[in-house]
């Protein structure tokens, strides 16, 4: 892996760390050229990520809930996943909605990319807008999902963010590009 | 800890992990009670973190450049960090502003808070905004930081994110209560 420099940083070597499922974990030291201290930073290596606002033909939005581990309760987020190694974003955002909600659809519009956290990972999540979309299929989650999906009106979205089920800052990222969630402005 | 249940999910036990100097990791065993199958999930420990967009009299955004370890490259963002245990999220707010910038405002609003990612981490980022923002101080970046600051207009943010030197999910998701960062709808 080539490490880039900038003027502050010097590079100053990687220690693998634990697999953690999800990502694979590693410490890189650098030095600060400024003022010569050591600084120890963990780095998550992570697969890409796609989030996906897929839209029906009267502009609902497909959400879904699940429970999630991390913060311990059900929460309602956009379908999302990982990309697989020989997948493109693309198709690996169609396989996810698929898969998660039995959702289809003919109309896929990038959203570019957004970084989940440059601080310590190093993966980008991809944001994916799918228009027109149907419920065509089963659902066909694995193993380590059970997933709920709903179609909502914008009105209900805004009411999921106010009462606090939909806190996920990626899906919270991708819906802001579609919609107007917030009302403080 | 309690562990909360739900009908899908019985938990099932926590290992800890390594210590991720940001992060201590945990794996958690979960049982899928409409398939019996065994579910491992890695979930990193973090402390509550604070972002800040912070407005000057004539509108503009403090926003903070610095070399990122986990994506290898200079970012754009606006002010954030962690919110130390004896401090409440506005507090670190003030502080993190403070030590990584200079400026201090005396109208500070909430936003609420996200959930940086609910399927593996336990934490919220608490979204503040700072009105009428002022350069009053040296900043003071801790070891691990090398940061510099400006003064961007809404066009100048706009354009960061074009380029993409600005992608960071949580900068985006508190930019977006504030200001339309997106053209594309």
């Amino acid at each position: 892996m080539e490490k880039k420099q900038d003027q502050t940083w010097e590079y100053n070597g990687s220690e693998e760390g634990e697999d953690l499922i999800l990502f694979q974990s590693r410490f890189d030291t650098y030095v600060n050229l400024r003022n010569d201290q050591t600084v120890k930073a963990v780095i998550l290596e992570a697969p890409e990520w796609v989030n996906i606002v897929a839209l029906t033909r009267d502009k609902k939005v497909i959400i879904v809930q699940q429970y999630r581990f991390g913060v311990q309760r059900l929460t309602s987020e956009i379908p999302a996943g990982i990309v697989e190694a020989h997948e493109t974003p693309q198709q690996a955002a169609v396989r996810e909605l698929r898969e998660e909600t039995g959702y289809t659809s003919n109309q896929w519009i990038s959203m570019g990319y957004v970084e989940p956290n440059p601080a310590f990972l190093t993966n980008k999540c991809h944001l994916w807008l799918a228009k027109d979309a149907k419920r065509t299929h089963e659902s066909s989650p694995d193993e380590g999902e059970s997933i709920r999906t709903l179609e909502m009106e914008p009105q209900e979205i805004e009411k999921e963010i106010k009462s606090g089920r939909l806190r996920h800052s990626l899906s919270l990222t991708a819906l802001s590009r579609i919609l107007n969630v917030w009302d403080f402005r």
